[in-house]
């Protein structure tokens, strides 16, 4: 029972997530189905890229990722099947997997053959999730090889997750995430920063965080979260609304000593 | 491992769907419960209808959809089960179903029988979900047939989502469902659309729509959606904030030549 | 094939869930994992104790269920296994699980050992739920006994939903829930009111409310919920929005007579 980890900006209240399991479950009725998230940013490729980089080191070896944010539906981009130790991708070209493929090391990239594999005679060209990229998944995880799906392409879009700005005591970064308690993820190791307190500016505010261990403390901590990026949180509150921060905003930390 | 498709407007917050899917696995372990939405707007039978007719073609034969959208539980509607080509329908009788039923041809309706399955014991008259029709979904999953769960029944309520008004350049639909990505997906066919460029309406909206190929264009666009239908897509945006279009408003085109 | 039930604050946006998702798959793939909700409200031990207070009745026999509303994850909070009738329960003990624990019947609990399971190595402070509960629930649906991955441990947190006051003609209890059709669920046992009519306030808003057998009538509704207890409901609209009730709020009936 391979797994299939949906990661898409569908939400979950159309049918496109349904369509997509049917049509996974019509080729391959063994394969299980979970999801990373289906709440990615409409149209937001690099936050797909770091909810996929934070969970990829979580789901087990072997599993397969149908990973569907794809502004570019019906436009020139690659439909591409990535393998990377033993977890496969499938998806878009457009950088999405760039940062779990960069985690996991070596990777051999293959473009989808919509002409052997006869997907095209499917294909719409409005929902390539459920007309390409969940038949693929479902042809792997019944045992399907990559080279009867497609043929081997050299290069694919990256996306750099990691452009951060780091000097003694200054440290700049960018907010990947606004979680669901309002804590700001940034792209910011958190090995990064050595400081006990420092001074906090996302766009035009500006707060006083502390170093903290865990969300019980009091006003603005600054925590190592759980993929051990550096975090800014409100103790019970939302930092997200206290810094009226959101995905994309520059963050930048300045140390006091 | 037959699957068995949820359909509701229950949300995911609450409890009921945690306590049909343990309801299913209490009768019927071997269940494999998906879910197509239970985003359906609360109350809107027909919003639910739409949804189950957009996925009803992509989810693999042999499933039973558990659908409840049900204004109407406590009162004198009758619990049904229909049967259609390999799929079965397990709901309420209230036009649900009908827009799927229709697609996929010949099909028998069961009035379900409370008294003979016991059921009427759990019935507590506020969830049928749970006390009536979760439980028939998984006893035909284990194998029961319709005959032990019911009896046939003649007619069943039905919902017409096809009511469209279309002369020569001049087409008026209903706006069936406002998705995610804001896209207007109506109920007119595409194929009803021959123009490159139509003047739409949309209650008090009116802009100036292209047809094209995908959602990369420019403006407001006219798509044929991936189930066939006639779609108002703002590139990059949203044409459902644009038109300050919601579910059931009326849309017009007017073609331009 | 053993169920877990999920039960998290957590939203179904981030990737905390399919994490946990991942790592149990990753101990024991054949567990089934399944929701009850991860739409706790934030932080809000009492809320997910009492949707999972709801939902214990119809989840089968045999399931674990894992609970994450940790807002003290990372401080001294002990983690917990408890083991009732055939179900076990895996989380902080911070009261979350009581309501369904005294519900049951005659319970055991143990404290979860982190040195020797390992898990303390794992353990990064700000997510139990993946780095000890999930592990755990893994372990535990695989096969492991109790006694292989905690000690015995005499006390838990609880919290009491029930707290009314109940006098001849007048009821006083708690909005535990609003669910999404805009009901209003209370901790008042539908059994404790034997009136037609009733003065509801709920803060500073206050109605006459009708003895319903369900949602089909008109005005404000005083029904049996789905578990027993009385809810308020606005016919074809939201209770919740006509009083402006809250989670939490106080809400009193005066019986009319």
């Amino acid at each position: 029972m391979t797994s299939i980890y949906l990661l898409t900006d569908f939400g979950n209240d159309d049918y496109y997530v349904g369509a997509m399991k049917g049509v996974i479950r019509s080729i391959c009725p063994s394969a299980n189905i979970l999801t990373i998230s289906n709440g990615v940013r409409k149209f937001n490729v690099k936050h797909g890229a770091f909810l996929l980089w934070q969970a990829i080191k979580w789901i087990e070896e072997g599993s397969i990722v149908l990973g569907v944010v794809d502004p570019g539906v019906g436009t020139a981009r690659d439909p591409i099947i990535i393998r990377a130790n033993s977890f496969t991708f499938v998806g878009p070209d457009n950088g999405l997997f760039w940062p779990a493929i960069e985690e996991l090391g070596d990777y051999e990239v293959y473009k989808i053959d919509l002409i052997s594999t006869g997907l095209y005679k499917r294909r719409t060209g409005t929902f390539d999730g459920r007309d390409v990229f969940a038949p693929i998944a479902a042809y792997i995880a019944c045992g399907k090889s990559l080279d009867e799906l497609g043929f081997p392409k050299r290069s694919i879009e990256i996306i750099d997750l990691w452009k951060v700005d780091i000097k003694e005591g200054y440290l700049r970064g960018e907010v990947m995430n606004v979680d669901r308690f309002g804590n700001i993820v940034t792209n910011i190791k958190w090995d990064a920063l050595r400081a006990e307190r420092a001074r906090i500016k996302v766009k035009n505010v500006i707060a006083q965080g502390y170093m903290a261990k865990n969300y019980s403390g009091k006003g603005v901590l600054m925590l190592k979260g759980s993929t051990g990026l550096l975090e800014i949180s409100l103790a019970r509150g939302s930092a997200a609304n206290y810094f009226e921060a959101d995905i994309g905003d520059p963050i930048s930390l300045e140390v006091i000593k």
